[in-house]
């Protein structure tokens, strides 16, 4: 979805034909949106990939590692989940709210200018298989396996609060550049967002009130 | 930017060739694009959007009652902004938080099936006009006159962190349809979001601490 580099992405060693090797990294790419896209991330299959570009199942785990690494690289998401879920999850589950909010914004404030978010949300918003793998990919990654380790209840409400918040974050920093959002250094946006993601992970969500 | 239909729109007397009525109306929101597109949200004059359409300035004031409502109805946002912002700022300034989200939810949950809230940000992903109107409209005409009326201090921090949360909200609701959160009751969302409004609203935001 992005036009930035992405660092998945062997160095070129020379301009002009593509190596057999990158060949195999496009086909592989390119199989892996057909099947995602048909199946779903959860239903798609690292050995049917491989068939479909052709190749062995082993090329898969040489050039992405893991069906998580394929995907992102396949939706041209500059994270690294496990990266992330480590980074999250280290430390005081009283504090992790502020790591989730720093975290975010040290992805993606390094994802160029802008440009990365705006062509995720374009192409989540224009297209139904975008939007479902956006959905199933960070609910499985990256909240699921938070929310299973702090939430006390409520599980999937929590992450969905929190994906909303984030994506929201995003939104008005990268994207629409709404002021003070836009430029507020990453220290001012952990102390603001940073409550709110802790309340959404772990604290006290309310109950419904008709009333208000 | 939405295909849904306009509220503000007269209804259709018959099938066929546009009346003449229409061609104005239709020529004033064309005009009307091409003026904020140049000037932004605060340059546009009413006067000179008339001067472009060759028409009298009456008629838009006929049309569209206000400049407000002439730019919602150009960038096809189904809002009445006088009747959003009287709406939140009715009642105890402690329960503001609530009634931004049930309003939000209000008049997003009935602009159709998500597509409106989709073409909406589309638009903004794909276009820096788009962007710059959001955020200067919504500035202007929401989240200004409501942070100057409850807000103690850093009115535009405050009113840039409820966009974003509404924003996110909004776009994980009708676009990327994540459960929990987009079959949640109106009650529920304003149990849950609601106080993250009311404290960027009123509450304390935090001091920047970078040992976290």
């Amino acid at each position: 979805m992005s036009t930035a580099p992405d660092p998945a992405a062997p160095p070129r060693r020379r301009r002009g034909r593509r190596s057999g090797g990158e060949d195999t990294r496009a086909g592989l790419l390119e199989a892996a949106r057909s099947e995602f896209a048909e199946r779903g991330y959860e239903g798609a299959t690292v050995r049917r990939i491989a068939e479909r570009a052709g190749v062995d199942p082993a090329m898969v785990n040489h050039w992405f590692g893991t069906k998580d690494n394929l995907f992102v690289a396949a939706m041209e998401i500059e994270v690294n989940p496990a990266t992330v879920r480590a980074e999250v999850l280290a430390g005081d589950p009283q504090d992790i709210g502020a790591r989730v909010v720093r975290t975010f914004l040290t992805v993606w404030d390094t994802a160029g200018d802008g440009g990365a978010m705006a062509a995720l949300l374009r192409s989540v918003t224009g297209h139904e298989f975008a939007a479902r793998m956006l959905r199933e990919f960070v609910t499985r990654v990256i909240l699921r396996p938070v929310t299973e380790r702090v939430s006390p209840d409520r599980r999937a409400e929590r992450g969905a609060l929190v994906a909303s918040q984030l994506i929201g974050m995003g939104l008005m920093r990268y994207v629409v550049r709404m002021e003070p959002l836009a430029s507020a250094s990453r220290d001012e946006l952990v102390a603001t967002v940073g409550p709110t993601v802790q309340r959404y992970l772990t604290g006290n969500l309310g109950s419904t009130n008709p009333e208000v």
